[in-house]
Order: C-alpha cells, then sequence, then structure tokens
C-alpha cells in the first residue's frame, strides 16, 4: 500500500520537507498550500522535483469555507477553484481536498452543500481533477464523517468523493459503533484517508487537533481500527500522514520523516498489510558500553562499586568491568562525546540476534557494521533514536558470533562485590523525538512502554517513561526534560541490583567513593510517613539511601557522584515493587544540582 | 495587605526562591513540601534565613488526603501530622494547609470529613497551628468552596478555617453567582487566601491546574472578582500566589518574583486597596533607537528608505535620522548586542513623563538613570523586560526636558519621502516571560493588549500579540517563538507607515535598496483570491509588495533585508484595516528563511 505524508507534518522549506519524505521511503505528499506559497519553486519546478525524488503529489489543499454558501459567494469559490485547478494541473496533483465549512455564511443545508460540491466536481472534472470532501470535527454544520458522506452521495458525481481522517473521526469518541458507517461506503468514493493519533487529552478540539497530533502508535486513539474498516470498503488509495504537531515544526525534518514511516510501518503490520520480520524482544542486558577520554575517575568508581576489570578487547582500547552478571565496557579509544564520558552502546541479550537486527532494520534503524574490525565478532547492531548503539548479543551461546570473544581475560579475579546485574538504563532523549523514542523501543525492540510520569527538577519538569519487557530483564527509562533546556542538564544513568543496599552501601564508602548526599529534612519525612526498625532510618540517613514503597513492596536506592554525563544507581527491589522511585527524584535531583554548584561541575 | 508567593510558583534552590521573592519586595512566602524536603539547610535554618530575608513564612503544605478516612488510616495520617506540627514549630510556620481528599479511600461522609478535621485541629493547637482546609476542584468528594467551609463549620474548631484558592473555585465556571456564597463565611475563618489566574483552556481540570496556571491579570479569571469578595467578609491574611507553570519552572527566579509581584500590585490596585500612580498612556513614538557597531549598511538602508541625516548628539555617537514624523536615532557608542544591529530604546511620547515613569518604577520597571551624561536633558526612562530602553519625552514641549535638546542640527535638509511615521515596533520576547511582557505593557504602559496570534515559521510555530493604544498611535507587537529555539532566529523589525506603498517601495529600489523577494506563487494566490485593477498585482509582484484585507479595510507591505536582528517594514493602511498582515507572515518568514541561507547570514 502506498504511503504518503502531508508537508505541514514536517520542519522547513518545502525543498527540506521534500528530500526528507523521500529519504524516508514515502511513495508519495500531500501539498499543504502555505508551504507552496513560501516557495522560490514554480510549480513546474516542484513536480519535477518530486519526480526525481520519486514522490507523487497525492493530494492539493487549498481551499476552505466552499460550500452551502450564497450564489456571489459561491461564484467567488468557483473563480478561485479554477486558478487552483490550473495551479494543480501545473503540479501534477489530481486530488483536491475541500474541508467542511466553518464560515458563518454557511447555510445547513445538505441539499445546497452537495448542489454546490458538485458544480465544484464538475469543473474539477474539466481539469482532470477529483474533489475530496472531509468533515472537520469542528465544521460549522457538517461535523461527521457520514454526514459528509451523505452530501457527497446526494451530488452523485463521480469527480466527488470523500475524505477520512482519523483524527476528525477518532477525536469524537472512541466507541466502535461510531465508525461502523464506514462499511456503507463504497470503497471507490473514499478519495483519500488522513492518518493522524493523538494523546487523550479533554481539552478543545480545534487547539487538540493544530497543535497535539502525533504519529499513529503515539498516541490514545484506535487508528489501527479505523484503517481495518476502511481498507473493507476496498480503498486502495494511499495511507497519509497529516500531523499538526508544534514541536515537529521545529525538530530537523529527517529524522521526523523516518518516525513518522516507522509509525506507518508498525500500522501497516498491525492491520495486517505488511510483515516485516517478526519481533524479538530482548531477555538481558548483556553489557553497558561507557566511553570516555579518561578512564581514572570511571575506574575508581567502578573499583569502589566492586566491579573489576576482568578482560581486555583483543585489539581496541575497551576493558570489561564485572559484576555478578553485570558487565560494563569502558572505551578510551572512540571518538568522545563533546561532554566526555557517557553512556554510547548497550547489548540487549536476544534469543535471535540477526532476526532481531533484520527488524530493526526493516523498521528503519540504521544498521551499524557488523565488525569493527577484521577479527571482531559479526555482530548486529542498529542505532537507536536518540545515539546509543544497540548491539544484539548472543553471550555465552558458543554457536553465536559472541561479543565476549572479542575479549582476553585477564587474571584480576573479581572482587565479591553486591551488584547482581544491571536493573535499568535511564536515557537522556532528545527532546524534539521523545515519544518516537517510546514508539521505536516498542515496535523495533519489542518491549512495553509504561506511562510517562512527570518529576520535578528544581529547574524545569522533567519527563520519564520506561520501556521494559515483561519479566523486567530488560528495562530502560527514557526521560527528557519537559521543554528543552540545555540537555546536558539530565544525565543518563545505570542502575545496578543488589539484594543488600547497605551492604553496598557501605562498601562503596569504605572503599572510599561518596554517595550522593541527601538532605535530613528528607529523612524527617520519611519518619514521617512510615515506621523503621530500629536503626533503620539512621542507615539510610548515614549513607543516603532513598526509601519508596508500593502496592507491591519496596525499594531501596543510592547513587554515586555523576562523572561526565553519566552516574550509577544502586537497587534493591523488594516484594516486586515496580517503579524506579519516581517519588524519590526531585530530592535526588536537588541533591545532584546542589553538587554540581558546589563543584563547578 | 501582605504578599505572599508559593516557592514552588519559582524555580531553582529553596535559598534562590527565597531571595528572588525577597529581592521582589514579597512580605512573605508558603513553603512547599518538596522545596524543604530537598533541601540543605535545616528547618531552624531556612527560618533563620527567611527572617534575614524579611520574609515570613505564611503557610506550609506537607499533607495531603487527611480526612473522612478509615480509623487506622487517619490514626498514621495524625502521627504523621505530629511529625509535620513539630518541623513546622522548628520552621516558624503558624498555618498548615490540608487539601480535601482525592484518595480512594476516603468516605462521601461529611460528619466524619468535620470530625477527623477537628480531631486533626486539636492536635495542632498544641503546636499553636491552624489548620486551612481547601477544596481541590478535582477533589474525590469535597470539590467546592462552600462545601469546604460546609465541613469546617460543622467542625466549630478555633483552629480549623478554609483556604480559597482562585484557581479551585474560578476554574469550575465564572458566573458570579458562584462565588456569593464567599459572603457568608466570616472572614476570620477564612485562614488563607491563594490567587491564581489561568488561561481559558477547554482541557482535565488537574492537568490545567498543575501546568498552565499563571499570575493574576494573565490569564482569564476574574480573580479581582474574587479577591473582592474575599476581603469584603474582612479577611486580613496574605494575598498569596501559587502557580503550577511549567514555564516559570525554568524561568530565572529574580525576574519571574518581579512579574509575579508586578501582578499583584496591580491585582491590589484593581480591587482599590493599593493607589500606585495612575497610568499614563503615551501618544505616539517619539524615535526608535538602533545600536550598531558599524553604521554603514544602516545608513544605506536609512538612505534608501528616504530617511535624512537631520542631527547629531552633542556629546555621543548617535545620529537623528528623520522622515516626515519617523525618527530614527543611530547609536555607535554603546556597548553593542553579541549580536550586532538592533533595538536598543524606543521613545514615547507622553503627556506627562515623569508621572509615566513613577508609575512604571512603583510597578517594579527598573528605573535607568536620569540623565547619561551631565549636559543630557533629564529624561525618564525605565527597562522593559525584554531589555529595551522605554524612554517617556516630551517632544516640541519646550517646558520640559527634550530629548531633541541634545542633538544640534546638521545641514543636510531631509530629502522628499514616503514614510511619514513609525506605524509599529516588533520586538522579540525572551521565550520565558512573552505573558508577563504583555501584563508588563497593559498595567506599566497603560497599552491594551490585543489577542494573540499564531503564525508558521518554516522552522516552528510564532505567536505574536500587539499592546496599543485605543487610537492606534503606539502600536508594539510582542513575538515569541512559541517553544524556544535560538531567540536570534526571529529578527525585531521597525514599521514606517506611507500613504503610498508602490511609490516608497520603487523609491527604495531606485536608491539602490533591494526589498525582501516575494515568490510568484504567492502572487498567483493573491490573484485567485481577490480581483485587482488592470497592473495593479504585476506592481506587487515586481517589487515584492503584500497584501491583506479584513473587514475594515486593505493593508499593503514590504520588507527590507535584514541588519543584524533587526529589518524595516514599509505599510499602508487603507480604510481602517486593524492587523499586521499576519496572514502573509508565513510567507515573509519563509523567504527571510531563504536569503538568510543564500547569504550564509
Amino acid at each position: 500500500m502506498r504511503t504518503s505524508i502531508a508537508t505541514v507534518s514536517l520542519s522547513g522549506s518545502l525543498t527540506e520537507k521534500l528530500t526528507a519524505a523521500s529519504r524516508a521511503g514515502f511513495d508519495g505528499v500531500e501539498i499543504f498550500e502555505n508551504d507552496l506559497l513560501a516557495s522560490p519553486l514554480t510549480p513546474e519546478e516542484i513536480r519535477a522535483r518530486c519526480a526525481d525524488l520519486g514522490l507523487t503529489i497525492d493530494l492539493y489543499q487549498p481551499m476552505r469555507d466552499i460550500e452551502a454558501v450564497p450564489e456571489d459567494e459561491f461564484a467567488r469559490n468557483l473563480r478561485r477553484a479554477r486558478h487552483k485547478f490550473e495551479l494543480m494541473n501545473r503540479l501534477g496533483a489530481d486530488t483536491v481536498l475541500v474541508c467542511s465549512s466553518v464560515s458563518p455564511l454557511a447555510a445547513d443545508d445538505d441539499a445546497l452543500a452537495a448542489e454546490q460540491l458538485a458544480r465544484l466536481a464538475d469543473l474539477a472534472q474539466d481539469f482532470g481533477i477529483r474533489v475530496a470532501y472531509e468533515a472537520l470535527a469542528w465544521g460549522r454544520h457538517v461535523s461527521t464523517y457520514d454526514h459528509a458522506w451523505h452530501i457527497v452521495e446526494t451530488a452523485g458525481h463521480p469527480a466527488l468523493g470523500t475524505c477520512l481522517d482519523s483524527f476528525h473521526i477518532l477525536s469524537r469518541g472512541s466507541d466502535p459503533k461510531d465508525i461502523e458507517g464506514i462499511a456503507d461506503i463504497p470503497g471507490e468514493k473514499i478519495f483519500f484517508l488522513q492518518l493522524a493519533d493523538a494523546p487523550l487529552l479533554a481539552m478543545d478540539v480545534l487547539q487538540w487537533s493544530r497543535h497535539y497530533r502525533c504519529f499513529p502508535g503515539q498516541g490514545g486513539f484506535d487508528v489501527a481500527g479505523l484503517v481495518r474498516s476502511v481498507l473493507h470498503t476496498g480503498y486502495d488509495g494511499p495511507l497519509s500522514l497529516e500531523i499538526f504537531n508544534d514541536v515537529f515544526r521545529q525538530a530537523e525534518a529527517g529524522p521526523t520523516a523516518v518516525d513518522a514511516r516507522r509509525s506507518l510501518l508498525v500500522l501497516q503490520e498491525t492491520v495486517g498489510i505488511a510483515a516485516p520480520p517478526a519481533s524479538v524482544a530482548p531477555t538481558g542486558i548483556a553489557f553497558a558500553e561507557l566511553v570516555t577520554p579518561d578512564a581514572e575517575p570511571l575506574s575508581a568508581v567502578l573499583g569502589a562499586l566492586g566491579f573489576a576489570r576482568t578482560a581486555r578487547h583483543r585489539s581496541k582500547p575497551v576493558d570489561l568491568w564485572q559484576q555478578g552478571e553485570a558487565r560494563l565496557l569502558v572505551n578510551t579509544g572512540t571518538a568522545v562525546r563533546r561532554d566526555g564520558t557517557g553512556l554510547a552502546a548497550i547489548g540487549l541479550e536476544s534469543p535471535d540476534p540477526t532476526a532481531a537486527a533484520r527488524r530493526a532494520e526493516a523498521l528503519l534503524a540504521p544498521v551499524l557494521p557488523r565488525r569493527r574490525a577484521p577479527e571482531d565478532a559479526q555482530l548486529d547492531a542498529v542505532l537507536a533514536p536518540d545515539g546509543t548503539e544497540l548491539f544484539f548479543c548472543a553471550t555465552d551461546r558458543p554457536e553465536l558470533p559472541n561479543w565476549r570473544a572479542d575479549f582476553e581475560d585477564i587474571a584480576q579475579a573479581p572482587a565479591p562485590g553486591h551488584a547482581a546485574r544491571i536493573d535499568h538504563l535511564a536515557l537522556t532523549q532528545p527532546w524534539h523525538h521523545f515519544d518516537e523514542a517510546a514508539l521505536f523501543h516498542r515496535s523495533v525492540l519489542g518491549l512495553h512502554a509504561q506511562e510517562s510520569v512527570d518529576v520535578a527538577d528544581p529547574y524545569g519538569l522533567m519527563r520519564s517513561r520506561a520501556v521494559t519487557t515483561d519479566d523486567g530483564s530488560v528495562r530502560i527509562a527514557l526521560t527528557v526534560g519537559a521543554a528543552p533546556t540545555d540537555d546536558t542538564v539530565h544525565a543518563q544513568h545505570i542502575a545496578l541490583a543488589t539484594d543488600d543496599v547497605v551492604a553496598a552501601a557501605r562498601r562503596f564508602a569504605e572503599a572510599g567513593g561518596r554517595l550522593l548526599p541527601i538532605p535530613a529534612n528528607y529523612y524527617d519525612d520519611l519518619a514521617a510517613r512510615y515506621e523503621f526498625t530500629d536503626g533503620e532510618l539512621e542507615t539510610y540517613r548515614e549513607l543516603g539511601i532513598l526509601y519508596d514503597r508500593d502496592a507491591h513492596g519496596e525499594f531501596r536506592h543510592c547513587y554515586t557522584p555523576t562523572i561526565g554525563r553519566v552516574f550509577f544507581e544502586l537497587v534493591q527491589r523488594d516484594g516486586g515493587y515496580r517503579g524506579y522511585g519516581a517519588q524519590n527524584a526531585p530530592v535526588r535531583l536537588a541533591a545532584q544540582h546542589a553538587v554540581r554548584r558546589l563543584t563547578g561541575g
């Protein structure tokens, strides 16, 4: 099935938008009138540019408030339409969108609307153009798809059909019976299908539509259900995205277009008209890779945490540090990030690394070279939207390429440590692509996205959303500032699971580490909220351990200092606690700011 | 009347918040629990810090979901309350806020709520503390102020009163009769009054409250009407701002605190309990001052526009360029802005410059030194929130200090030009202070704020709001990116009024100027939308003149190139056109981006 995207969904000049749509693999575009008006290219040049880029122009949207108006007004509308049809012939676009009128001049008169739309279609036919009439959710008299279809049916003109738009239909309610009427529309009279999702917000529908639309799968609408109904009619036009979103207007067009097409691929898979390689959920975290220009500070913290340097890469300056099943690679060789030490790659344990990578590639994740050096294992790896490299690994499965085989053991035996494995990773996302990151991790990696939570940082709200496997073997927390500030303010972190956070914290302190100091007021509040056994709270207070509780169990956690852009957390989950201590995040964030002020970091 | 602000309204650490509140002149603060928990200061240190800063701690807000719960749960709540009351004694805070419960454990039982609140008040009384019970708009069983008051009245406890919050009351509806019941509450039983405004959004009330509150006068609520009702009861506690706003959380605390207190001053004036010097509306624009490191490019454009250099400042490198009543100062002497040429000051013609400045000062506008050099006229001037200097001027009124007298005439006679005066100025606002800028211009300068309009820039949405005098003699358009990008993307501009934009444009072109080129597609669209006289459209197309029409008249306008951060517009208003050509702004913005790409500017 052909895919298309409205230029209004992307940022930049018309040329930038067309290029981004083509590179992401779209077959066509809808050209939004303002993009054409503002372009220095003539219609003929735009047509040629699209042809060069392999894009058809599937829809043009130049006119509003056409129908059910007094005759003199309609005459003006026809005059304008003639101009636009001439333009469309130059552009090579053969379908024009007409939205239901919002004009105060419009009459509540279906017969008049049908008659005028038929006259418009007559004119369009002379130019070889089809008119697609769509109900805006806030149309003055026509605001539902079945009403719009009734008018089209009454008009009975071969060049007049209807356009269905998932936002306008689903924003009015999500009862499946609301869309049953779609089955009554003959597929050949559905001239176009526009798709958008949106978060479920109780707000004015016009504002909601103009600012908060998002890609299918990112919001709360059953877009797939709607598409199924439409396909059932025999509709064979494009699936076209029309997304009005303040963030997309600002974000770089290239990545947005890729996110957009990925969302359509996933939608096509959901409704059963595309079959990319099946998703292969990871079963654990094989390793996390840190890059750093200077291994000393990191080595000191890792040593104090109980990690031992157990192996080194055969050809590159990469060390493996291990403790229990927690494995960290420390890479001093790559071109380091502008801001120094940071998390650069994640190894995901996969039942079938090659299949996992094949799905990722089919869903437009950039594929990384399979081996970095001739002697390295052939690892499958892709790039996540935030730039993190994701390796699909088969640790300890000798029949498969094994990353561990690239490392040679060092004599040094691991010291007895308390951390058993990586509990979760927290990755800071670029502001413009937070929702897309969740869709990526869900669709590409087969993880489940949890609810977003807002967390108050002293200098602005933060948003955090976890993507996890069912069993919690892989947990990634995606975080972002609720509005863009300096992205580097919020660090990434690696949380290490332990059965005894007090012992682990003590070991860290005894080895010379200094955990993030937590204010005394926090512990006074804990004392007010919960009852602890004798001395328990004093221990937490002394070490800087935070405490939380949910319906399932308890959570105790503490933090190392931040090195560059990354810090470590020790976490103890008891009794099935499911969260990440979000309740304590404001205190932790404030404490980190306080340390930064003191150290000038 | 005392003024107070909740720490949650400001950004930063508790210390930063207290300092900002004190500097802005607040008498007290409400301490939000998270700010205390995250602070490294002990309660005693916070108390001392507040005392040093001249701030009382008017309210503490540590507890939720207290009342109408099963007895065992209430026992835990009382235990927690005891801890918090001890803390409040250390802090020196004597009023605690209790919001109506949102807990699923809470029963719909007013008698139980009253009984438990009375027991809480009993305990509070032992600590010398008063309990203020407030209805949250989304409280589980108690969501209206009169319901909360009914429970307080039933409890009949001297240490239990009610807290009124304008958001929780006015978000439920704006019918004046909804607040009539306030008159029934004895003033001494209103223990606290929290104030917040909000834009009138049709959205989920919890989200609305948590993210979109704003200062009184910035939103759509009749906060003044509510305050009048409350004062009528004899309430004599503080007027306290409690604003949850994502933007304020990020913005620097100092300016936000000043904006906050200005809003309270204006509110106090509105309800008649404060009388700052009366507002003196300006009657025209005396001049606009540009600063530049290099006068050449500016001189070339001004010359081509028909301006002549008519005078120079007696002691400083400032030239006066004039054409009709349009006066521009070109200053090459001040420390220039990082980004070069820009608009630095505006001279506002004022019937009473000293009175105008006195009001500005009373409303917390920073006052600039009255004279820059000993020989200069004593001009009254203040700083606008965006850093623009505002001078209150009395041009051609010899009895008053006259800025013009600081300039000595140059022989050069003005060439015959077409610009008669400054039509409007467009000023880019810092992202965090857009709404505050409108309040500033309204309250300090006595201008009227028009509706905000959204304008699509190719790289993100822009927002624009005009503040004007009734007769249009002063028009300032405040603009901002709808989300923060690089602030410098959007330039300021000076629009010059002309009776004949075609002649003015031709003159500019003949003098070697090059107007912003407008795409041909734009004119094809004009031809589709309107009928023009013979040759009219061709002239616009040739020169780059844009066209708009509203119910009142017509608008023709064109643009010079951008120099540094500023460009000029020539505008012709006919028949009472009221707008600013917002319809054409996307085309203009795209054209400016295209030029910038070509010139690398």
